[in-house]
């Protein structure tokens, strides 16, 4: 098999989804329009925004979704469904609409980043490929921007694939760490699929296979002479790394004219060695020999190190990005938001639950964000029903939907909508941007948020407020339901 | 595509291995023989075992192991390889021997787990997708294995397939998680491709769709009246939702004669609701329903249930088990351990660091477990060069390789070789056992181990000792190059 094919994952769903298909089209629910968005109500690692990211994947495989003969006869040997259903399933694909934010989105909780409209049944098939596509993307990216951001402009590369949880997760991972602001990879096979930059040069193994480190240095220098980063703390750092790699940049690189090279640490106390590696690089005339580390760093480590005057130009991160350690889990649900009548009118609907904050926002809706006309700064983001519009040319009284007495009027705005259309029936319709746009747009939208909620501790909430209908009708729901339960 | 073709995954290398890969070829050192070991330094989440898992992936990856004409254009537009290198890679496969532990097998700390004896390109350049199968199918397989002894016996279904970080992390942490003991999965793929069962009923939109949640519930065990597991937290468990079960149960299974059947909460506190709703159901005659619960649970959430007297029969794991959350990382690493002279003489290699915890057992070795002869109980791991042989017919003494002095005589024991031939000269000589096969050793194996290994918090270390001769060249090794470091 080649490199670039993909693998067909419609068989990548839960059971309970082909069990709920089989009742809907035995049930006569086939043709049931519904509504579900996906949404996630914390942020990780208790930041102030995620970065949304995984949509390409979800439009590859909203576009590749059908039963092959396999499945079918893998479901047929399962001895639960109808036939009427598995014959359904022969020609299945998707017939729907899905709206979405953009790549690289700063998104908050509560908000729809993707809304599906579609038949019951594959409505109700694509939650599980959808979910771990955004989930496992919006993680790395999300996280990618708080160590991009901890890094103060230095550069970052994304190392982690051989600690990733499977091939993809190394794969997608460096494409969403790049997302997220990282600027290469150490995956291969990413740069090849995505154009994530790859690089890489030595391991520590390159140096035990030489009789000496200085040879092993020396090799690398003439074999990479513009590349030549050499690995310094095979033996020991100070004695012998950095004086063996200012000798191979002496002996191999001065003759060349070439005065950009580097070094890289990978243990130790990284403050401690970098101030001193520097000073030995910099009186050995190498001042444009670049300092990188790697060695379980995250955010927090980098913030450290610059705090401490760590000597350092790049960082490579590995498993603390490529599973997003600290909090490995983007907690993306999908849930019924509306089902459509007969007679095309849309029939809100909500998840009602002890906690609060884990009652859905009903209804098919529009998602805005309101931009300071002046500062160019976001404000707040909206929710509003789906045939509502906002006018931004005329102030508009906001409301903390939870506290509803706190009232705030935006003026002197601008209102974008950020969810696009993606699929029309069925059809794509949605330009995919490159991946250097997505990473653009994703720095651009970055700078947008006020520096309270770029926090990584203890963030300025940003708010999502409600459109007064919308409120309206998420409380007249709650009440009826509340109520309904006992009738039941 | 196929749901049961496989990705090539060749290209899913650190980009350090091609440049390293180019440098050997160039240098005269494509035949230089290496061996690298896959160890790893801790037990995730503070346990006192890890359970080995990966293997087969490993197996089908170094199987296909090539480099298509895409790839090859690809390594060609990087414009840094040698076209010799370029041309070598056209019939690149793999002509090396591995041995490795059979899946399922629990494993410790500092001993491979995995070597590769191969030429130095070709060891080099299966590093990152071995360490990344055997890293993250070790990970899951150990937490799953935490979770199921936590569940003292029930049942333990992985649920995680939408919050895993990629396609693959879900379809084979779902086998992951079968190996260490889960009963099924919710991911229909896994079913299909590695006969994990996956099982699953329905999801709070199925109750949503219908006008009232007791005819969502009938009509739900109508069409699968001998699969009838509801859901009861859609609108209040105790109030609506186990009430509509019972009258679901009591109208259309009653008169069919089934008696077995379920519900299941994902909300709410489980203590609590799942004894009242215990006394529900058993007042109802409904004795043999059972309850299944899930909602973000971990080994140490099921003890507490259990321990607090919940009333549960069956335990969904999701995102905690599928990422590992708790410690998502398993930190596998591959390290040059010795290489061959042209004469064939075997020279061990050694990689130094200042932590001495990181530093490497250098030389081919063997691997054996000893079990007491009449308890059948795992008493120490034993490392020993290639050539040696344990003889447990007689008394050994075995010491501490960190603290020599602590010495003790093992008797009455067998020894096991851990490793096993999987390839040799490039040749599969390995029989891949079942999935079921492997699960069943798991257990069998993990039965071996003290309880006191088997602790969830401080547990009893259990020891992997050197043998006479591998300590001795070990040692003079870390004096070799210790000294070394100052000469290059």
């Amino acid at each position: 098999m080649k490199t670039n094919e993909k693998l067909n994952l419609t068989m990548l769903c839960d059971f309970y989804e082909l069990t709920m298909g089989n009742g809907y089209f035995v049930d006569g629910k086939a043709d049931q329009i519904c509504y579900f968005d996906v949404f996630f109500r914390n942020v990780p690692d208790g930041g102030g925004f995620a970065i949304a990211a995984g949509l390409e994947q979800v439009v590859e495989y909203i576009r590749d979704l059908h039963f092959s003969e396999d499945d079918l006869a893998y479901l047929r040997g399962r001895g639960i469904f109808d036939e009427g259903f598995l014959h359904y399933l022969e020609n299945f694909h998707f017939t729907g609409d899905i709206y979405a934010v953009p790549e690289g989105t700063p998104v908050f909780p509560r908000e729809p980043i993707l809304t599906v409209r579609a038949p019951a049944i594959e409505a109700q098939l694509v939650e599980t490929y959808i979910l771990l596509a955004l989930n496992h993307q919006s993680l790395i990216a999300t996280k990618a921007n708080r160590v991009v951001r901890a890094a103060e402009g230095r550069r970052v590369l994304e190392f982690g694939s051989r600690r990733a949880q499977g091939a993809q997760a190394a794969i997608l991972g460096a494409r969403a760490a790049y997302i997220g602001g990282c600027d290469g990879t150490a995956c291969t096979i990413s740069d090849q699929l995505y154009g994530v930059f790859a690089g890489g040069t030595m391991a520590h193994s390159w140096v035990q296979m030489f009789d000496s480190e200085y040879e092993a240095f020396k090799r690398y220098c003439e074999l990479y002479p513009t590349n030549a980063v050499l690995l310094v703390d095979t033996y020991n750092t100070l004695k012998s790394g950095v004086p063996n790699a200012i000798r191979a940049f002496n002996e191999v690189l001065r003759p060349l004219g070439i005065r950009k090279c580097g070094i890289r640490l990978d243990s130790g106390d990284m403050t401690y060695l970098t101030k001193k590696a520097r000073k030995m690089l910099d009186e050995a005339g190498w001042t444009e020999c670049e300092i990188s580390v790697s060695n379980s760093l995250d955010e927090y480590l980098i913030q450290d190190l610059l705090r401490q005057g760590a000597q350092i130009d790049m960082f490579g991160v590995g498993e603390r990005l490529i599973t997003a350690k600290s909090e490995p889990v983007f907690g993306g649900v999908y849930k019924l938001v509306a089902v459509e009548r007969p007679d095309g009118t849309i029939e809100p609907k909500i998840k009602i639950s002890e906690n609060v904050g884990k009652i859905t926002n009903p209804h098919f809706k529009k998602l805005y964000r309101f931009y300071g006309a002046d500062t160019g700064k976001a404000i707040a983001d909206y929710l509003c029903l789906h045939d509502e519009t906002v006018n931004d040319g005329e102030d508009l009284e906001i409301f903390d939907p939870e506290a509803t007495w706190k009232r705030k009027k935006v003026y002197n705005f601008h209102a974008r909508e950020l969810q696009v259309p993606v699929f029309r029936n069925g059809e794509l319709v949605y330009q995919l941007p490159t991946l250097n746009e997505i990473r653009s747009y994703c720095r651009e939208q970055v700078d947008t948020l006020w520096d309270e909620v770029k926090r990584f501790d203890n963030p300025h909430t940003y708010y999502v407020d409600l459109s007064q209908k919308l409120w309206e009708i998420k409380y007249r729901l709650l009440k009826d339901n509340a109520c309904g339960e006992h009738h039941a």
